[in-house]
């Protein structure tokens, strides 16, 4: 049962006077539930405990925190319908969608529990001494890894499962052994108390020490600045826009000890079709594309929202043929009125700039909140000079340049912001060309996708989801897979230390 | 021979007008070479020049870029007397000292080198295709590491090869990739100079890109600003003050694109001793701090600037005994006048708190620009409540914190700032009551030793050099050894790429 409460810890608490309502985005209205945004002393309370759960919670043994984690999934699955329902009132997306991304969240949460099966993850390394070295002897030196903290997370609007309240960043932070207080997103706070209240059961059914996991509701920007400002949180997670990743890493880095931001922010994610591609399957990808643009109303942080190719008879008619297929496809609800009022916005001041073609057709009598899925285009050297156009559009949108020759489009992607991903879609005949594009690409994104499409991030060790900024805020560090654990651990080494007080990993030689 | 010019990439370049002189801090007198100070002109000349090359070195084979390294160590060494004489008229250390650092630094040249016989260190990872996975077919995807783009490099006053132009973040840099500009120290801009002969030397001889590696002069700060907002500058790398570090950290943190920024900083190094060790050996560790407190003229970033131990008659007898030896040990040169006047006036500051006393007798008749030794004791409570004596004196000096019982030395340990190592000195006896102390001393530290000493940074693959904030900016990466080459590699991720297309190392399944 949604209480609109926050958990400070285990106890729910609503000391606030400020409250709000989710929003039903397919009817327009407001959710029944009242919410009760964490005031002050709520936030210090959950920091305090975070602060006094790591000193156990960091040396729990792996197996016990492998149960808290499978316990947490089990605990989300036992939530039943009413936590469906609930993801689907506040977020206007189908029940299949959020099943398939229930079930994506606890094969995360079981993943991390099979990665603690072992230590291989801590990455152990062990220097034996070398007494009799001359000069000077060599020293017994063995180096593993240790949580850094409490970690704060702030989930995403249009993930509210598989990145927000038990996402990949609480699960990988909680896998390291590091306390996590979530900031739960405003648009899904119902959805987020019962995620969290299964995390909370889970708790206790482990014995893991209250404080080990705290929800808490915002309604504006204050709680998660305050939290990011609090000396205990030692971390942040974030998916989200630019512009509140930013937000955060400013806080973070101006704090008197500053800490890592691990943002997960906007991407076009450029895609690169060759002329061979377009000649000889330009109607398949036209008819993937019109998919996987319009799929989930646009709204994943790999949706295509930039497609390059060099300006022919052909890619004319890949573009106009793409534009029909999209047209065709039925609109779908957007995710909460404020991004659809961003969608307008955004996709009308693109398509106003000077060089910009709309090539799909209006859309009328789209419902309230449902998204007209739009495509344009725009010459190479439109794009390069004006940087509106390298917004992104957070929606079914995209914009296909036309670039003069293939000097311009690697001008383009060597000119391009950091992104997610970057996909190529070539033949065969292409692919002695290809190492050059190749190369330019990957300096500016964390996957390059041939043949494909960007959308479907993979959970497993090969995946790679970030990039270079503003595709994240560090490229050295994945949001998804059991490497993202690397965002909260650090290296510790023990030097000519008796093996008793060693740990365990590093007892034997 | 010394020109006083900057390195352009290859070319010798003094455009400037602003110069200035390195100081003899044994005579107390400027060096011959004048030195001139990079120009905005200049700066941006060697950063075009490192994105440009850039494009051609990340795709060098490993085994030409271990060639390199290799070629730069050779050519280190064939500098001869002329870099041992420079370093010493530059430093006041010893001869044996610039030896064996020299030693140190063309080890870690090597030792990346060796790395790069094979490409483990990519951390490679491999995830097949699935293509009959219910419900959704698996895709083939590949994990390597890519270079991060040119990095700057501020190197340390107090260590002037081994981390400094051909020092460990330059080796790691070259080896990950990536192209170096070195903001050269202005204590040492004539070692400087050498070293980066010997660095453009072997650029040439084994056919690196121009402006693979530069190297700035700088009298101030403006250099270093300057380079560190240039968006062409993918990451930093710095050794040094908290105050330099920081100041980096902010302007890093402030760029449209901001970047990584690595500063190895402060440290106090805390020691703590039991009762037990002070009653059976506290002979042998008064003989053992004495002589490293003093060494190197107690300037290096592990040098133990704190030492814990709760109060007793035993504990004031060590105090005791310590000064004593401290005083006997000869006055050695510091490395410039201003860290000598910086040294007497901190030193000065932390004795002069409420509840200090100095142990150590005066000593007189010191040269110029040597150190004056100094051991000072103070209360736990004093030590708590006064943040002025958690500054690190940067010399030989140490303050002793007698602790009134174990609760009041656990407080300490738990508010200590962040720092590059903690050191425990104790007795078998004491093995059972010392988990909770190793368990707080690492959630503050880098390293922690077991009846050592924490000055001696091996070079290993099991160092860890760095630590929370101060100690670094970011305690999940090291500076020695070569794990420090994580800080200037990102991962990207091959999705269902032809084989031919992908980096060798992703080549087979």
């Amino acid at each position: 049962m949604i209480t609109g409460k926050n958990y400070i810890g285990k106890e729910l608490s609503a000391q606030g006077s400020t409250v709000f309502r989710t929003i039903n985005p397919k009817l327009n209205l407001e959710n029944a539930w009242e919410c009760t945004e964490a005031t002050v002393e709520e936030i210090g309370r959950a920091t305090a405990l975070a602060k006094d759960a790591f000193k156990m919670y960091r040396n729990t043994p792996s197996a016990d925190r492998a149960h808290f984690l499978n316990t947490i999934a089990d605990e989300i699955e036992a939530l039943g319908d009413e936590l469906i329902d609930t993801y689907c009132q506040e977020s206007g997306l189908p029940k299949a969608r959020a099943e398939g991304e229930r079930g994506r969240t606890v094969f995360q949460l079981r993943a991390f529990a099979e990665m603690l099966g072992n230590d291989d993850w801590k990455g152990r390394s062990i220097d034996l001494a070398i007494p009799d070295r001359q000069p000077l002897p060599k020293v017994d030196l063995r180096k593993t890894m240790i949580p850094m903290g409490p970690i704060a997370v702030f989930g995403s609007s249009n993930f509210p499962f598989a990145y927000s309240t038990a996402g990949g960043d609480t699960a990988s932070a909680l896998a390291a052994g590091c306390p996590v207080i979530v900031k739960s997103h405003p648009m899904h706070a119902g959805t987020g108390e019962l995620v969290a209240s299964a995390i909370i059961a889970a708790a206790e059914k482990t014995n893991m020490p209250n404080g080990v996991f705290s929800n808490l509701n915002s309604k504006g920007i204050e709680v998660g600045v305050q939290l990011v400002q609090d000396a205990k949180i030692k971390a942040v997670g974030f998916t989200g826009s630019i512009r509140g990743g930013r937000a955060l890493l400013d806080i973070a880095a101006g704090r008197p000890e500053p800490i890592p931001v691990f943002a997960e922010m906007g991407s076009l994610n450029p895609v690169i079709i060759t002329q061979k591609a377009l000649e000889k399957k330009g109607e398949h990808w036209a008819d993937i594309y019109a998919s996987t643009i319009t799929m989930g109303t646009g709204q994943f942080c790999t949706n295509p929202g930039l497609i390059l190719g060099i300006e022919s008879d052909e890619l004319d008619a890949f573009a106009k043929n793409l534009a029909e297929k999209m047209v065709k496809v039925d609109p779908t609800c957007m995710l909460h009125p404020n991004i659809k009022a961003a969608f307008s916005a955004l996709k009308q001041e693109v398509s106003s700039q000077d060089g910009v073609s709309v090539l799909s057709a209006e859309i009328t009598n789209v419902d309230t909140n449902y998204a007209d899925q739009c495509l344009v285009t725009v010459s190479g050297s439109a794009f390069l000079s004006n940087p509106k156009l390298h917004n992104e559009v957070f929606g079914p949108f995209s914009v296909i340049v036309k670039c003069k020759n293939q000097a311009e489009l690697l001008e383009i992607i060597e000119g391009l912001e950091g992104q997610l991903t970057g996909t190529i879609i070539a033949e065969e005949e292409d692919h002695s060309s290809l190492p050059i594009i190749v190369d330019e690409l990957q300096q500016r994104v964390g996957r390059v996708i041939f043949n494909g499409v960007p959308t479907g991030v993979e959970v497993c060790p090969s995946m790679n989801h970030g990039g270079p900024y503003p595709a994240s805020t560090d490229a050295r560090f994945t949001a998804v897979g059991i490497q993202s654990i690397k965002r909260w651990i650090r290296p510790v080494t023990y030097q000519s230390f008796p093996k008793e007080l060693l740990p365990n990993e590093l007892k034997n030689g």
